[in-house]
């Protein structure tokens, strides 16, 4: 029983700036793709969808046979379909792990499942430190208890999510910022996991650190429970009708 | 600095069912308001708003001169305009405090607060048995431990909202089940506040220990801080903006 | 990698009365333990350690090669020595996982763990409904939406624990209590669950229910995070000691 | 019906140390005292206890009419009595406020409501940049969005507390640590701030900022629940008790 895991991407940048494809040259869902898949080998099976496929890449047949879907948007958050949201947002709900990459902190899904602003403070061109703050967590096994990302984005605080359930990494970055940059959340049935490193046009989604981070979060979000919860219907239940 | 609350109610089963107007005959929101009165006295200042109002009741200048909104709403959450859904949200990322009453929780506001389904079970014709898990809690004060509404609807698990930050009350039902019927959260600068017990066709709000909850819930979601904070609009921070 | 179970008991009930002796007549450890390996198959081994063994059974080289250890005692609290106390303490610190059970909440070791008094209300002779309330976990995994304990000691509210990371489970009783039945906590990098269904006079560790959600938190609380944090130490730490 | 403030310091280093005694000529209580007084003025009546007054000037009577204890400790925290630990402790799960400082971390009554090792990293000689990530939280009240003290001990992470209940500030350090600098947890009726910023070679207690915050976390701190819950004691709670 692997975990089907789809990696979502916008897929645009890649298409458009030299810069972007010389670090990513078959886009970036590829590669975060076979990081996931170096993490955790046979327990998974990874495919990967983009923005500017039919429905997005993410069909019902998709979704329906997707445990774990990862999501990275940063300039089109705009062209993604409420339609598609509204499916994905469901899936969630029903069970569906969500790890949320980056700049997918503005995806409208994000946003849905949050029910905050989601923004951010951000700077380009600064360096990352990311400190683990919840040893023990499976999202931290073999992560070191402090890591170095050499070039980053800086994303800083105040970050507009509600508190996470679990707060598992904090960063700091050379200007003095800090970051709450690894956050779990329950929503419905599903779990949610946002990892702010990881930016288009540095080699972040290469280095061996970030893969293990989010090969972990995959298997932490992956569903485990069985049961479907009828309450998602709102229904009157008479007297007894559990006994 | 007298506390600014504005208690919203639908204003509409009372227009329509004699049942209901036997209990509040001048609104349910009348009820509510004489008890924060009741409870907070001259620190409170506390006005009304109704769905059949224009703009429901809920200008711009009325929020902006809000500093709590209690939300009751039930058979007409479809009517409540976006447009107002999106400034209320607004307004309690910005600090406004939220208390949202019974069958609110399927209010519009609430929901893309919540950023879940909110569905719930329910039965009409239980009996509500309320205990206090978070005794010295500002929300608890004067508030025995375990109380009891002889008459109401039942609202039952799995009660699909997000872990609360505090989750104050635990209710159960002569039918066995059982309700997070107490719950906090914080969502950008304000505070949310969820209270279930309260039915139109049962004088809940007229209930002394009800209304020592509501009334402490709006002095405890009352804004106290008083910096904007310009991330909503994600501004690009250059190095050392901060020092 | 097997999960290493240590399943700790008291053991003196069994001897002392034949009432209990009837329904656990090898100990109550005997019986949790072969749930546990009913739900966990070969993915753990399981062995046993009771009281009145030389150091409780908890020697360091147990302790040493124990994943998760299961608390189950009652009548013999204070029979437990300090120094095991702190052993088992630091070893939860270190990562090692811990499932207290039942009337387990007045442990020394839990209530070390939790900072406060962990006392509750309780009464004989009742029975319990036990509710999932967070769908999706991991220990809520092939659980009922809802479930009975046809004959179960009452254990009510005010629960006296810090407010729980994640709270899976919450109960009811026929007398109208309710109580936080099922609790996550992480302390250091060990997780902690707190399940309270369980009595040495009733059957309560041979219902299917009961053991899925035992097996469910062994596997939840078996340590991942294979890294040391040093920081039990308290390090000096000059600049530059991470880069 | 002000907060009545006892501020408990060591008041060690300054007769041991001509450094320290130029920064606090009269005791760094004095200067914890007069902030506080400073932020409530006429809502709060503030004293002092000192660790060599007998009792360590934390009597059953003082105790009694303390609703918030401010704790700085440091290089004698072996010599506080285990009686007066248990003391204050108790005094807290009753409801008294406790506001934890600085090097207070390793506090016996710290460590024994936390149920961990509050162990951290530390370094002299920093400087120290503090972020408020729960803005609309009343502790952050007037507190700027962030506010940097330019000398400090560095304390790093990993912190080894439990995750807080609500986590207010994150502080990062020039030598690219981060920490938990402000956290609320609550243990039993009372509720427990602790906040890092704070030295005894360094001006930290006459900073704005700083005063601000202790301020306003004394307030927070407060006890306003009047109900004393019975079951401290484990009460058998017959059937029907509470109808």
């Amino acid at each position: 029983m692997s975990i089907r895991v789809t990696v979502w991407s916008e897929f645009r940048h890649e298409k458009e700036s030299e810069l972007v494809r010389s670090v990513y040259p078959d886009g970036m869902h590829t590669v975060i793709a076979a990081g996931i898949k170096e993490r955790l080998g046979d327990d998974c099976v990874v495919t990967t969808a983009t923005l500017d496929e039919p429905e997005h890449g993410l069909t019902e047949a998709v979704l329906a046979q997707t445990d774990v879907l990862t999501w990275w948007g940063h300039m089109a958050h705009g062209d993604v379909s409420d339609e598609i949201v509204e499916r994905v947002y469901q899936r969630v709900l029903g069970g569906m792990g969500l790890i949320v990459l980056h700049s997918g902190h503005f995806a409208k899904v994000f946003k849905k499942l949050m029910g905050t602003s989601c923004a951010l403070r951000w700077r380009d061109d600064d360096s990352e430190t990311v400190w683990t703050v919840r040893p023990g967590h499976p999202i931290t096994q073999d992560v070191p208890e402090v890591f170095q990302v050499p070039q980053q984005e800086m994303y800083g605080e105040f970050f507009d999510v509600p508190q996470p359930d679990e707060l598992i990494f904090i960063s700091s970055f050379a200007g003095g910022e800090v970051f709450r940059s690894g956050c779990c959340w329950s929503r419905g049935q599903g779990r949610i996991f946002y990892f702010s490193p990881g930016h288009e046009t540095y080699p972040v989604y290469y280095q061996p650190e970030i893969r293990t981070v989010i090969g972990n979060a995959v298997r932490w979000a992956a569903p485990v429970a069985t049961n479907v919860y009828s309450t998602q219907s709102c229904p009157n239940s008479p007297l007894g009708w559990f006994k």
